[in-house]
């Protein structure tokens, strides 16, 4: 019996001129035919596939990931530090429509066991939430919902926790600032959130900037409680105490039912990322989420600065001319943001991006693109915006992990598919996250924290379709309530960081 | 025996044509002699004492607040939509140095009981003080910071606490954008700081932007832990729970000395104030911060919103001309980073400010300075700077009170003096808050939650010197580990939420 050989580098398209190494390649060793590492080079990076001249574009996905300052010699490594970036393309004028898949995949499931709500997607988890409408209420709140899940949250065995919103926005803020509109759309739309039920619960202070009436229209004593309306501390706790055992005795009688995958709603989202999270974990996802889409559900994918330089792929997906443009917009708006702060889409990348062998903004825009798929797409949401149609769906948010988080839970995602290079703990209160690693050695380093490896791929183990359908069934599993993710089994939460562009006084 | 007659208004100074009413004024009752309301009258609001035209100035404090729109009438109560915003004062010619005072009023005490640190200021309590780079570890890291409390630190009884400073920056970020600076010099001054005792602990990811080295230039295997480097989670919060223990011991030596009032360095802030904040709590609060500095403690104050309308008084405290220069400076700075955000200072006040019957910015800042007393101005910190000087300091934070604790923190603050006359439950972990309330109404709805009450000023029950020395009582008997704050007494903590003026990616 041979053993199977394992690739040693991966080339995307045919007019790439580098190719990715899947493990460490020694100086002198031969990469592919006639291309010899000229020096060690590390995993995942960039080997020259021929000499590439001064100023000559290095092709990678088969675009343009930049022009080498210097001549490149076949198979030196190429490193961040050796190509300039290209000017983004144009948003304004793209193509739509022209782009539509219609044979996406089919998936064997199309059922899964969820809380059905009144109106809208229905719920992967029954959580009681809490919003908040300013940070002066969090430390008198956190110590009633140590309370509640201690005292509480045992007699309800149908309620599977509780969440307090709490963040950063709310008062010392400029809330008729323009933009000010993208914090306060955010917290008004995680009051809808489909895991809490509709049994919402508002504490705030009293004398803050974000009133009630600016994020709910349910604005009566059953739902909202003003700390300054009560006797002091231990007369705040109880109240709390009180309105969440009235909230948590209706939670108590939901059920999960059957549903169809279009009453399901779930976003995408990558951090820590390496030149194999495109290839990967990302190309898993995006097949999963082919899957999905197909059999009706509603997948969100974000992050403006890493789709920015591929984003006429993305119009070229496009149902239609407004939406279209609407995607064009949202990139306008955070170039105009990022130049006011005084930088560029080049701000993007992370260490451990460059480490692990993502040059720039171009080379991990290109991998990031790969988790919506290649359904059509179907709507762009501002940030924190909710949809107003189901499929694929671009959701305009900033590519920060903790702030893409926060603002698609906002568009009601009731879990997250979290895709990681170099590796991150990360976890949401308010939804399950399923990691998937790009690489085996993270799974191997991280056993308790990824749930679903997709390095596989690199190594020939796997294909993508069959990671992709091994997430599709786990992310139905965890939507139904039949699997946790490590992130829930461990209890790890990050905190509720919405986006807010405007100033704060 | 007669009973003391309750004054029912309060006038500030001689050329004032507004007084404020002490209680509710009802229409018809005689407010001073000859000025009879014309209608009901809230508390705390102005009461017109004369007929002012259209156009005409509305003086309290002897400084215009605004311009009254319509003409208003003598007795007519004057809200905030009466009058019109003037222009801000001129902050780049200030005159300086022509009000330093030299006859501060001397206290009886001047020692307390503190941490001595190896250099700097010394502690108020003894903790444990865990750094983040980055938002992403949070999770894992108040797992593990769970577990230090309930099994570690009952077994290092010196040891007050263990905080840990999680925030939303570190990655996402434009970590070389012009503002950075801003958060990255917060981070890295809080890891200095005197309640922390040196004994420093930082937990990071690996692949995040702020790394260690911008923060910190003890980036050895004893102070830094980054989770990356850890097999798994179960790993690292061992790892975690390790280290802490290592420096438990250290700190479990630690004891409290007899120290000058030099070592000590607290910080003041107000928070949902109300048109007596200025008159009674922030008075007191002023007046403590005099015996503080006259016996050579170091005070900061701060809130640039809050004093920009009157920030020609402080130019003429500074004691040299560069101080002063900083301190326009900052002003300009605030003013632009506002008008970039298309608002500028009228955003600052509250609808709990207005309620409490703070009409405008303007108002609201006189009130505001009051809490400097009157020292001379000894250095201008940008937000987060250490101090390299001694005495009263202005650091130039947002208002917000949720922003400004982290960044006089992150100056190296141990304890917080929080004036409120709307009332606000908010807290520090990683220094005492102690809570002044500015009405008696207050204090006696929230017993348990504000620690001294100045309202008595109001009422003539109390002067400001009685309850500013009461306050300098507290203020050292709770930075000597005497008497604890209510804040402290119940874990009311609020998050660590650093200003970042830059853009997040």
């Amino acid at each position: 019996m041979s053993e199977k050989k394992r690739p040693v580098y991966i080339k995307i398209k045919q007019e790439d001129n580098v190719a990715i190494t899947v493990d460490r390649v020694s100086a002198g060793s031969e990469v592919m035919e006639g291309v010899v590492a000229s020096q060690d080079i590390p995993q995942g990076h960039k080997i020259a596939l021929c000499d590439i001249p001064a100023g000559g574009a290095i092709v990678r996905y088969g675009v343009v990931l930049g022009y080498a300052i210097d001549p490149i010699a076949k198979g030196q490594w190429i490193n961040e530090k050796m190509l300039t970036l290209p000017t983004p393309p144009e948003a304004e004028q793209m193509r739509w429509g022209v782009n539509l898949r219609t044979d996406l995949p089919k998936p064997a499931r199309t059922t899964w066991e969820g809380y059905r709500n009144a109106e809208g997607f229905a719920g992967t988890r029954n959580l009681l939430g809490i919003v908040t409408t300013v940070q002066c209420v969090a430390g008198v709140l956190d110590v009633a919902v140590k309370r509640i899940k201690e005292e509480l949250l045992p007699q309800y065995p149908n309620v599977d926790g509780v969440v307090a919103v709490n963040h950063a926005y709310g008062c010392g803020v400029a809330i008729d600032a323009p933009e000010a509109k993208v914090p306060i759309r955010s917290i008004a739309n995680i009051c809808k959130h489909p895991n809490f039920g509709g049994e919402l619960m508002i504490v705030g202070l009293g004398c803050e900037k974000l009133t009630v009436d600016k994020i709910t229209d349910r604005t009566g004593p059953d739902t909202v409680l003003m700390l300054q309306d009560y006797h002091g501390f231990a007369a705040q706790v109880e109240a709390i105490m009180a309105m969440a055992k009235t909230k948590l005795e209706k939670l108590n009688q939901r059920r999960r039912e059957t549903l169809p995958l279009s009453d399901l709603i779930i976003g995408m989202q990558c951090g820590g990322s390496d030149a194999f999270s495109g290839i990967t974990a990302n190309s898993a996802a995006g097949y999963a989420s082919d899957l999905l889409v197909s059999a009706g559900a509603t997948v969100l994918f974000s992050e403006v600065t890493e789709v920015r330089d591929g984003v006429y792929l993305l119009g070229e997906r496009t149902v239609d001319e407004s939406t279209c443009r609407k995607l064009g917009q949202e990139m306008l708006w955070y170039d105009r943001y990022l130049e006011m702060g005084g930088v560029d889409r080049s701000a993007n990348p992370t260490p451990g991006n460059k480490k692990g062998g993502l040059s720039n903004i171009v080379e991990k825009a290109m991998g990031s693109i790969a988790k919506s798929g290649s359904a059509p797409i179907v709507e762009v949401l501002s940030p924190g915006e909710r949809p107003t149609k189901k499929g694929l769906i671009f959701a305009a948010t900033p590519a920060s992990d903790i702030v893409c988080g926060p603002s698609q839970l906002a568009s009601g995602i009731t879990l997250q598919v979290f895709m990681t290079g170099r590796g991150t703990p990360y976890g949401l209160e308010a939804a399950p996250v399923v990691k998937v690693s790009s690489r085996t050695d993270l799974k191997e380093m991280w056993p308790d924290l990824i749930d679903i490896n997709a390095g596989t791929i690199a190594t020939g183990d796997a294909t993508i379709e069959q990671v992709g359908t091994e997430l599709f069934d786990f992310i139905l599993d965890v939507a139904s309530g039949k699997k946790e993710t490590w992130a829930e089994h461990w209890k790890l939460y990050n905190y509720m960081c919405f986006f807010n562009p405007a100033p704060i006084t």
